[in-house]
């Protein structure tokens, strides 16, 4: 294959009304296609069907401790979910709290909290006159919203195959307006990276100017394998432990939710982090709640029963998402390979495959697609403020499409990317 | 029966020995009774087990627009539960939305948002220097929680047989850093009043000087009824449409839950308001969360159906409530009737009975209960800052204890309240 780079114009231009007429035959197909967001597909939400069956009227709804799960109380959750849910922490289940459905709003109350009332009994940060958070990107784009919405300055944080720049991380933390980070540290959003030990070590190792300054360690895919050979498997350090091991303790909260384990919004979330940080988000929660839904708890835990049968299911899962995952890379690569137009990822776990065009496309060719009907996630969300300074970063969610939608939807997608490529490419030659 | 006032000092004397004998009694059973909070039974839970039973592997998931409720999306929540708790909240399905399983936290996170972000436009609370807020008392201990929680002022506001006083409540609101106020304006906590009509328009009619104050009408207890017969049921009008009526539609949110419907913690909260507060509400939620479980609104949904079927339900709790609310009204009759040391409410629906002993005894007959083994609510929690400035008022929740235990903790509560009254008479003497 010839790269286009190396097309004179006349070859570009005829390439072009090639691809033009085949863009316009799917226009007539009228698709709605959307490879937009990490929705799980029915197929995957049907495997947790049964979770709806391990309560019913005839159940004994008391948790091991005999509390009656029907009713108020036990505010940071029942024993046996801190210890499934610590165990897909591979934390102590002491450390944990069980929260309601959602990471994405444990997160956003936490942001709450520190600015509201502080961290661990420093000052407010609505009393303080500017706040500068560290944001890796490509990153998860309702992250920046929540980081967005409080007004805080985000900074952009490149990333490399290994996690995020830390000579960057280690420089800007020294200024004590930084208060935190948003790691998405296993099969990240969107690229599909995970942190290597080192970038782990350093990141526990991390000497911020900022008492109250904290990793939001966002450990989403935590357990969300694409392959079942180990070998294929990315693995991510335990880093509340090395924390610990670093003398920082404080330093960090971990994130995880069963969103895309069982059923989104329907889940269990959960925070892990240092007694002194759970004292913090314990005397909030005891202000803001008087529990979370623990016949949701009481339900999760047993359905699964034990770590080793959510292991299990999450082969189930990745038996759905593999072959989609693989569609959408193999079609790239026949279709983009030796273009030079397009890189992308494959990652071995999580929800989705990064997309990077050639500078300044990644509007047009997200345009191109939804003009067809194909929607992709908007261009530039994945960076802070929704701007992509190079306007190259696309993300795509293989998940939620059949097998053949989303081989029609990948094919939009090349095509897309082929024709903006060439109008930019004659757009230079003018 | 004479009063104690009237008592000489020999027979206070004489009674006390034969109090304390009695009293002394009960503290060789060793009881463990609480009457302290406002929890169900577990007879009232058996109630709405079956709603464990609608959902199962086999059910169809779908809303009645079709959406996947196993999946993310619906912000606001699926149509159909809008429905129904519009019509438990006496209002438009469109003018509501369905929250997650407590309407506490969705009061907080209101009252958070509006310390970040401010009220629709308005500058945010934390920018400003005092913010007050009217607390009418005796009230619900964890609305005080919250407020305190944020440093604000708390005026209390003396609460009457019709409601809080308005006379002062239309004066309070002529300052500009009044910025809201407490109402559980059915079957109050603690006293079981509901707001008269009048009271009601004269709420509505409010003119406060702050364009942000927010009536937050927590009508946490609008079905719960504790008799079947309307003439002795409290009737309360739909404030939301009063407030419409007197040209000040954004001034209140309403929220309900059924924490006491079908399970605490595993319910669901709603909140009713104008098209521009809940805009204001969405644009929060749609950065704090991707959505409430949906699972367990379409899980109430079809266990009641309508709400014709919710309504019968509550009568079936209040059969389990009615005669416990009797036992203690009665034997407070029949044992403080005429002694001129207390008085007590005897309300028609909620969960509390609420208790003024003379001053100054509050808190010595709560301490006198727990000496043996009963748990009654603190002294004082009914009030702003935990301090009854009378310390006379008691909560009594009559709910969660069988009635058996409820008839020896409500004489354990008599015999306290004697033997504290009679050791305030006696100083007086000296």
């Amino acid at each position: 294959m010839k790269e286009y780079r190396n097309m004179t114009k006349e070859e570009l231009l005829r390439e072009k009304e090639q691809l033009e007429a085949a863009y316009e035959g799917f226009r007539k197909r009228r698709l709605h296609l959307d490879m937009s967001r990490g929705k799980p597909s029915v197929a995957q939400l049907e495997l947790s069907n049964e979770l709806m069956d391990v309560l019913n009227s005839e159940t004994y709804f008391m948790d091991e401790t005999g509390n009656d799960c029907r009713n108020y109380g036990i505010l940071t959750g029942i024993p046996e979910a801190k210890r499934l849910m610590g165990q897909m922490s591979e934390v102590n289940p002491n450390d944990m709290i069980i929260y309601g459905n959602s990471s994405l709003s444990v997160m956003f109350d936490s942001i709450s909290r520190s600015y509201t009332h502080g961290v661990c009994g420093n000052t407010p940060w609505c009393k303080l006159d500017k706040i500068k958070w560290l944001c890796p990107a490509p990153g998860y784009d309702r992250h920046f919203k929540i980081t967005e919405y409080f007004g805080f300055e985000m900074i952009t944080i490149p990333m490399h195959e290994d996690g995020p720049d830390m000579d960057l991380i280690e420089e800007y933390v020294k200024d004590p307006a930084v208060k935190g980070i948003w790691c998405v540290p296993k099969y990240s959003n969107p690229q599909g990276i995970t942190y290597s030990e080192e970038t782990c070590r350093r990141f526990a190792a991390l000497e911020p100017a900022a008492p109250d300054f904290r990793i939001y360690w966002d450990n989403a895919y935590s357990i969300h394998h694409l392959y079942e050979d180990p070998e294929l498997q990315d693995y991510l350090p335990e880093e509340l432990a090395l924390c610990r091991e670093y003398g920082h303790p404080d330093m960090i909260y971990k994130f995880i939710s069963t969103s895309k384990v069982t059923f989104p919004g329907s889940g269990l979330a959960a925070v892990a982090a240092s007694q002194n940080n759970l004292k913090d988000f314990k005397k909030h929660m005891s202000i803001q709640t008087i529990g979370h839904d623990k016949l949701n708890q009481l339900r999760h835990v047993r359905f699964f029963g034990n770590m080793a049968n959510m292991t299990e299911h999450m082969k189930r899962h990745a038996a759905i998402l593999r072959p989609k995952f693989e569609t959408v890379e193999n079609t790239l690569e026949e279709e983009l390979g030796g273009l030079g137009i397009g890189s992308w990822t494959r990652p071995k776990g999580g929800y989705f495959i990064s997309f990077d065009s050639m500078e300044g496309c990644a509007k047009a060719i997200v345009a191109r697609c939804a003009d067809v009907g194909v929607k992709m996630t908007p261009a530039g969300a994945t960076y802070p403020y929704g701007i992509d300074p190079k306007d190259s970063n696309i993300r795509i969610a293989p998940s939620f499409p059949t097998t053949r939608e989303l081989g029609l939807a990948t094919k939009v997608f090349i095509l897309s990317v082929k024709l903006v490529s060439i109008d930019k490419l004659l757009a230079e030659m003018n």
